[in-house]
């Protein structure tokens, strides 16, 4: 439905005491990833919440296949397959610059409103996806 | 099987500009709480790794309920119900200091020699779950 | 004029791969060092934004002479030696458990309104450093 | 002497509940700017790191002007303006997009080798930054 490519490089603060990416933060590349893929598509988080909507994210779930290291460019393929119903399905793979797949991952959010309370999806999210 | 409560505190460095804790954290704090898990029978990290044995995080899973805020305490139940045997899952409880269930999650481990190869879950470890 | 000791142990999350803590983990170790200094002596934060009152860091220091390693026990001395005006200052030094010195550093805090303007600090900030 | 203006962008990650970044990120993105400093003289870490050289952290420093916000663009401007004795000093500028200067800082290096004596900056280094 919809897909983006965000690349990000592995620095020092990235990588424990094994050489590899600590688990934590593919999770925080996930989440500058599908910031970048609603920007694709016209939808800033901030007009987002400006327009009342914030993302909540009620699950993730990341299986780690190989190890990324420092400096490694990676390649965060996000994905949306499923129009959001009541929440909204993100999907990663995290690939390296050998075309290695490393990590998949995926999120699902609610949107609330300002009070904290659920609401469904925005329109015109929807028709963004619906393209 | 084995049960451990590591408590912690929310400070300034986890809340995100929602006021509530970023979502990677509670999978820092699960690291946290799996090495005390782990002192708690004897087994120390370092004196895994010592014995040749590094605990690699093959996948890991949250579900968020509700928001942790600043200053809150926190009590991360942490608990090996099942023998490991190739992989060894640890599951995890966050309640807040009014006892509401705020997330749970899970994290599944192999174990790695120093050469990055699969190897079985320590003895000791075993006769420690054993009890 | 005030001291607290802050405990805090070293994990995985902490450290690089040279096998010793992050260079910014320190402040965010003086953050919350900072913080229970503050509740010593019946100051939360939370109350003090609640008088309407925020600290903002206004600058920051470290000088690191030894490493910490994973699973360290810190000792976090945290200091307040003069009376906040315009500005308030916090020193801290930084000892493991065989008590060697390993990183010392200070932070500078203004206090700012809910407007984000610099105000005076608050009197009982004042009141309680005067002991 | 040598500049490098390294540009990021700020993710929920980043930022506190005041909504602005939070202190010890400016160093995070320091150590990435001055990696790519380093990249964009033909001198990866990596390589450093390979020919013995490890650049240990001995101090840092850093003055808050004005506060960066979510999806904010940063440049950060980093530069050495002198030649590496037995210290390497590192300058750093961040400014937001609209060419606001939010914060100043250093960090000042040492380099070791791998048993973690203090040694003499590499020739290369030197070379590369005589130009």
């Amino acid at each position: 439905m919809i897909e983006y490519n965000y690349k990000t490089r592995v620095y020092y603060r990235d990588v424990d005491q094994m050489g590899i990416v600590y688990y934590t933060r593919y999770l925080e590349y996930f989440e500058a990833a599908r910031t970048e893929l609603l920007r694709s598509i016209g939808l800033d988080v901030t007009k987002i919440e400006q327009m009342g909507y914030f993302l909540s994210v009620i699950s993730c779930h990341c299986d780690y296949k190989k190890s990324a290291k420092f400096d490694d460019e990676l390649n965060i393929i996000t994905r949306i397959n499923e129009l959001p119903r009541s929440s909204m399905k993100i999907e990663y793979e995290v690939f390296n610059s050998g075309k290695k797949l490393l990590v998949t991952g995926h999120t699902v959010h609610s949107f609330i409103n300002s009070n904290g309370k659920a609401v469904k999806p925005p329109k015109v999210l929807i028709e963004k996806l619906r393209g």
